[in-house]
């Protein structure tokens, strides 16, 4: 299991006019949560895509807790459980800065060859990277 | 139950550099489904509010079968399967213009009191609209 | 000089947590004016790029006088002044229901060539359906 | 005169489908740095609010000059050449990694007063705070 946090600040047009962000914000978070889980492995998506896959998202699924609200600054939890096959499930949970947890979710990505648009095995060496988060 | 129907189409600014609608912007266009079908009912979301009803979003989920592509003018189909009590739940599916679907999602709203931010009883008047479309 | 107008109905993400739209979402807003304006000429922004022509905003400018609310019909009128060279300039005024001058703005968007990614002239299809609204 | 510098992350879904960041994301980039910019002086742009000020844009303009792609890790820079009064306005930069210069842009924002939504001075707090810039 990898477990990985960073932070997010709430921009005001990120809210919306109940004072709370919008609900349709949150999955442009979780996108920044499993970018930056990716980089602190060493990996970069901007890279994998260069090197010709795709990820796009096949599912999403959001619990919303509680509200999050202009300028919180939030802690984003990433939690990958099992290593990527063909598809990579990322786990999120995002808690506020008095600990409070807002919101959980789940997003799985599949790995598509750009060429063909067709879905693909995860690349090798991002399977290498992962497996250390993964011992025996 | 109740179907609805309502189109949309794609803006340049809501795809992403895959070429797809980037996979947030969905609960937007869901967002706009749900308050059309009200306003085909004679409901307005924004009376509702105005008369101190909030609707916050509870749960999303979303299956992303087809992508999306800028300038495609979608349909989408709103799905209100029960009557509203505390909450209120919308299915909806989006078809681009070959009648492909795109993408089936759900969303679970629930009704708060805007004073005191607690959950409340849907709207009497609202209950009483959407009654119509659920004989017997 | 091309008049145009054409209906945005605001949706409750487009507004923050002030009650009005997010000031930078007038930019979409406009996107979707010049685009309507196009096609209401016979002309797809969409083919024309997949034709080989992009056309990046090079400048922006926007006025904000009063603000735009959550469900609010806007009329967006489009003019275009002159027929396009190498740029065009797209002008934009947003009225809501009551007639009321809400903003107005410009931008000057650039003919590029997809391959080259470098400047070029406005198609000629594209300046031939034009310069029927500039007679003489 | 002030003059700050923070970091923003491209974000995918801030990218089109020209690759490159919509330049109706970049008012939200400008955001992200004049608020920084206040925190950086100690002053909270939400506890203004919360005071019951609110600061609406008045105009915006931008210019591109170079497009800005998903993941770049862009510098803004942010610049007070003034004192406010009952505007406060202020010039951004944004910079690549490889120190380019993709666009500049400028906002004019007016303090008013939340309960009457009229126009209003700068709190004195705010001046005498950004008045340690502006020496002599």
């Amino acid at each position: 299991m990898y477990i990985f946090e960073t932070s997010i600040r709430v921009r005001y047009g990120e809210t919306d006019r109940m004072g709370y962000v919008y609900y349709g914000n949150y999955p442009l978070y979780y996108e920044v949560g499993r970018t930056e889980m990716l980089r602190s492995a060493g990996l970069s998506y901007r890279a994998m895509e260069e090197e010709g896959i795709l990820l796009p998202v096949h599912s999403l699924s959001i619990k919303y807790m509680e509200p999050a609200r202009y300028d919180d600054l939030l802690t984003l939890k990433v939690i990958l459980k099992e290593l990527p096959t063909a598809k990579i499930q990322f786990h999120y949970e995002i808690y506020n800065e008095q600990g409070k947890l807002l919101n959980t979710g789940e997003t799985v990505l599949v790995f598509v060859d750009a060429q063909t648009r067709r879905p693909c095995r995860a690349p090798e060496a991002l399977i290498k990277e992962l497996e250390k988060y993964f011992p025996g």
